[in-house]
Order: structure tokens, then C-alpha cells, then sequence
């Protein structure tokens, strides 16, 4: 069968969108696997299929490169929104996706037709150093926390957004090797189920720049949770405030954080790059 | 404008091809850079534009990932031959392809109406060491040669195929650790234009296995005149013979060389992933 596809990214973390309303991909995590792959597939992060839902305007789906199943991204909901919106599909201001991690609800910024960014409420931050989860003996979350990692002491935060992240400030991101230090974080005993490190340097109360080093993934362009648990961070630190939008420079672009008494949103651009079309034989 | 592109690949090495037999690219340089990229664009090698030819069936221009033009590539030029096959534009089982090293005979192999593989004449071996260029004073050809890079001495095997290669045979390629001592060969100051390093375990002596480090690009999947040179440089050491098929392994899929007396034959596949449309702003 021939597949048409939309080929997205959302601060460079890119996915290929298949609108699946009108048919079924019977193996998805197989054409995950085989599309995804850069050299000798279309090339991505992975696959969202945009499905009909009964208690949303839409549901996605999305399969990471090695086939398994993802339960949110926020950087791939909105290039959902703007699929759903710019195939005038779901014409509306205000969306809700529903994904594996329930329904989530999307606030859209539109020209002429198109939609440019969009907002995503990612849900509240959770600071139990047991939902984290990391071993450390600790009852009150992590904050600013002395934590060894081989011989040197790193001052941690540590902060779920759903998925683990903990989070360091340094003068200068750029002189961080972190090929040689994101591991070290990653496959920390003290983390049982892994996690994501955020490097973290503070321009002003409302600009921060962060890499990111993703647990399975090493280095990547951009992490939407990341972002927001760097924000979360920057609050509990003192450096930034909350109520107030915080522009998070990252390598693929920039996303704007607000960390409320409520919960954290999101605001970034959602790119289509091209459409195209691909056999498929399903096994 | 909307580009209609085709992605294609030949072991693993990948281009967007766009047919322009209808109409001119203006700014081939900024494209290539754009859509090349793997995140924001299409994601590729680089482009290749399939032209008009007053002396061949088609001319093939191709720009790399920074925006430069290159010359030839064995795996590029089978993906052409198989467009223009594919798509009825040069229904032949010989083609000839301009290309900026001149004219290419192209051999097909087809099966129903489509190309699988083919075989390009690649040309004859150069290995006078001022024309590889090397500046390793020697009046013959460097074969078996011992090289001192640091502390090591190795024994190096110099081809130029039009481009500058650097053989080595080893016992176990995988062992290698070819992101070290890769960049020591190409930037070691006895090539002044560089060099491309092969390194290559006999499993026969019809067929060998191969790593390679290319000049600007580090480890890439394949290397069409690589492969090139691997053969002819495991003819002259006496691992593999003249006028025999030598399967050659690599990353991205197999190659076989033939070394004559006149030239080196490459044969190998040609693979359709995608067709797409990208919207280009041409500026």
C-alpha cells in the first residue's frame, strides 16, 4: 500500500504524521522501525499517527525509532494541532488530543489559515524525590542538592514531569562535554529508572539557554518536558519567577515556559517541511 | 515553487534527486543545504539535479550537505540511472550519464520494468604518489608502505580513483577504533589534500569487508570509489585477483569490484524510498 505522509518537527524533534481517520497501520512499531530511519527510510524521530477519537477532536499515537510505543511529546502534539488545524480537519482555536498520557488541551496561534505555535498545558510538576524516582534517602524534593557523580559534587534539582529530569546550573553550556558527563547522569544507580539531565545557564529572570542529554537518546535538539522541568527548576532556585513566561533557548529552537500555581505551559512553533508518499508492505 | 523530489539511495549513501529536465534550480548551493539537513529539511547527503544533456541520455549535478559541488559518485550515479530508467526517460539497458568527471557508461540490470542494480565503469587507478597527492617522497607506487602516524608505524596502500584513498588491512575492522585514528590520517600533513582511509579485513579472496573514513564526512555507511580502492589495493598486495568479482561489505550494503586492466567496474543497487513535494522560497 502506498502511505502519505507529513513530514513535521516542533524545535527540530521531527516525526513523520500519518493521518490515519480513514485507514489502519497494522504494524505500526515495524513501519516505525523501517521509516524512521535516516539513511535508508524517510528519516525522524519516529511515527504519530493522527487517529479519529471518540472523547477528543483527535488521538495520537506516536512509536519512537526502535518500534516502542511513546505516550506524549509535547513538541510532536503541536505539529498534531497544526496538522488537524491546516488540513481543516478540526478548525478551531482550542484543540484536545488525546494521547497515552490522557487528554491534553492546546491552545492555537493562527495566520491566514495556518497555524504558527501553539500553547500545551503539560500538566503540574511533581517534586517527590520517590516519584522521580531516585533512591536518594531524601523526604523533601531535591533541590539545589549535593549529589555525587565519580569525584566531583554537582548541585542537582530533580523534577518528574511524568518522566525523570534533573536539572544543573553552569556558567557556560557551551564548554560542557557531554558526551563524556550526560552518561554519567544517565546510568546513575541512584536513578532506578534512568534519567534525563538538563545543563542549564541563566541569561536573565526570563531567558534561560539549556542542552539536554535524553536518557536512550544521548544529545538532542530539544526536549519539551526538559525544558519545562528547567523552568520548574529555575523557580525552585530562585533565578526565574513563576506566573511569568520564560524563553528556553535550546539548539532546535525556542519554547516559552510558564510554571503557574496550576501547572506548567508550553508555547513553541510546529514546522511542516514537506509531504510525500511511500510503499509499504505490510508483513 | 513547489519541488517535486524523489529520495533514493545506493548502500545507505542517500540523495534527494530532483528532475529538472523541465525546469532550472536557481540557487542549487542554498537548497542543498536547506533540505539536506535531517532535522529541519528532508534530510539526505546532499541533492542531485537530473539535467538536459546535449552529448549523454542526462546530466547529473550534485551538491553536498554544504552547499559545494561534487564531482562523481558511483552510488549517486546508479540512483540516476534508475530514474531515468524507472520513469521511462532513457528506456536503455546502457546509459551514458554526464558528470563533472566526465561522461559515465552506466550498465543496467532490470527486472519488470524497473533498474535493481547497475554497473558504472569507475575508470582506472592512479597510484603515482604526487598524483594520489601524498608528499611521502617516493618514485613508486606506495604499496605495503610503512607509516608513521604518532607512535605507530602502519602499513599503508595509496589509490586515487580521482579522489585520494589510504588503504590498510587488518585482522578485525570492528575492533577498530575508527573516530581516533580515523582524523589522524586525515589531517596527518603528508596529504595535503587529505585523504580518505580505508580499512579492510580479507575474508577470501572474493570478499573483503570495509570501514571507512571519508575526508570531511568522518565514518559514512559507503564509499563507491573506496571500495574501488580497496580492491585494487588487495590486487596489489596479493589478496584478491585481477579481472574477479570482489564482493566488498560495508556498513550500508555490498558492492562488487572488478579490477581490469583497463578501469574498475563498480556494481551495486539503487533503491526508491520516497517521492515528496517541499514548498522552496527561492531567494
Amino acid at each position: 500500500m502506498n502511505i502519505p505522509f507529513t513530514k513535521m518537527h516542533g524545535c527540530g524533534n521531527d516525526y513523520i504524521y500519518i493521518n490515519c481517520f480513514d485507514h489502519t497501520i497494522e504494524n505500526p512499531e515495524d513501519l516505525s522501525r523501517t521509516i524512521s530511519n535516516r539513511h535508508f527510510g524517510i528519516g525522524g524521530d519516529g511515527i504519530v499517527l493522527i487517529c479519529h477519537s471518540d472523547v477528543a477532536d483527535a488521538k495520537m499515537r506516536m512509536f519512537n525509532i526502535d518500534g516502542s510505543e511513546g505516550k506524549m511529546c509535547g513538541n510532536a502534539i503541536r505539529c498534531v494541532a497544526k496538522y488537524l488545524y491546516d488540513h481543516n480537519i478540526a478548525c478551531k482555536e482550542t484543540l484536545e488530543i488525546d494521547t497515552l498520557s490522557g487528554v491534553k488541551i492546546i491552545k492555537l496561534h493562527t495566520e491566514n489559515g495556518k497555524m504558527l505555535s501553539a500553547t500545551v498545558d503539560i500538566g503540574e510538576p511533581m517534586l517527590d524525590p520517590a516519584i522521580i524516582p531516585t533512591l536518594i534517602e531524601e523526604q523533601n524534593a531535591l533541590i539545589n542538592f549535593p549529589f555525587q557523580v565519580d569525584d566531583e559534587i554537582f548541585a542537582i534539582t530533580t523534577v518528574s514531569m511524568g518522566n525523570p529530569h534533573c536539572v544543573l546550573f553552569c556558567d557556560d553550556i557551551d564548554s560542557i562535554n557531554l558526551q563524556h558527563i550526560g552518561p554519567k547522569f544517565e546510568h546513575h544507580p541512584m536513578f532506578p529508572e534512568s534519567v534525563n539531565t538538563e545543563f542549564i545557564q541563566i541569561e536573565s529572570r526570563n531567558c534561560i539557554r539549556m542542552r539536554v542529554w535524553e536518557r536512550g537518546s544521548g544529545e538532542t535538539l530539544a526536549c519539551g518536558t526538559g525544558a519545562c522541568a528547567a523552568v520548574v527548576a529555575a523557580v525552585l532556585n530562585g533565578h526565574c519567577d513563576k506566573d511569568t513566561d520564560v524563553i528556553v533557548k535550546l539548539l532546535g529552537g525556542e519554547l516559552i515556559i510558564r510554571y503557574t500555581d496550576e501547572s506548567v505551559l508550553m508555547t513553541g512553533p510546529a514546522v511542516q517541511v514537506f509531504e510525500g508518499e511511500i510503499q509499504w508492505n505490510n508483513k
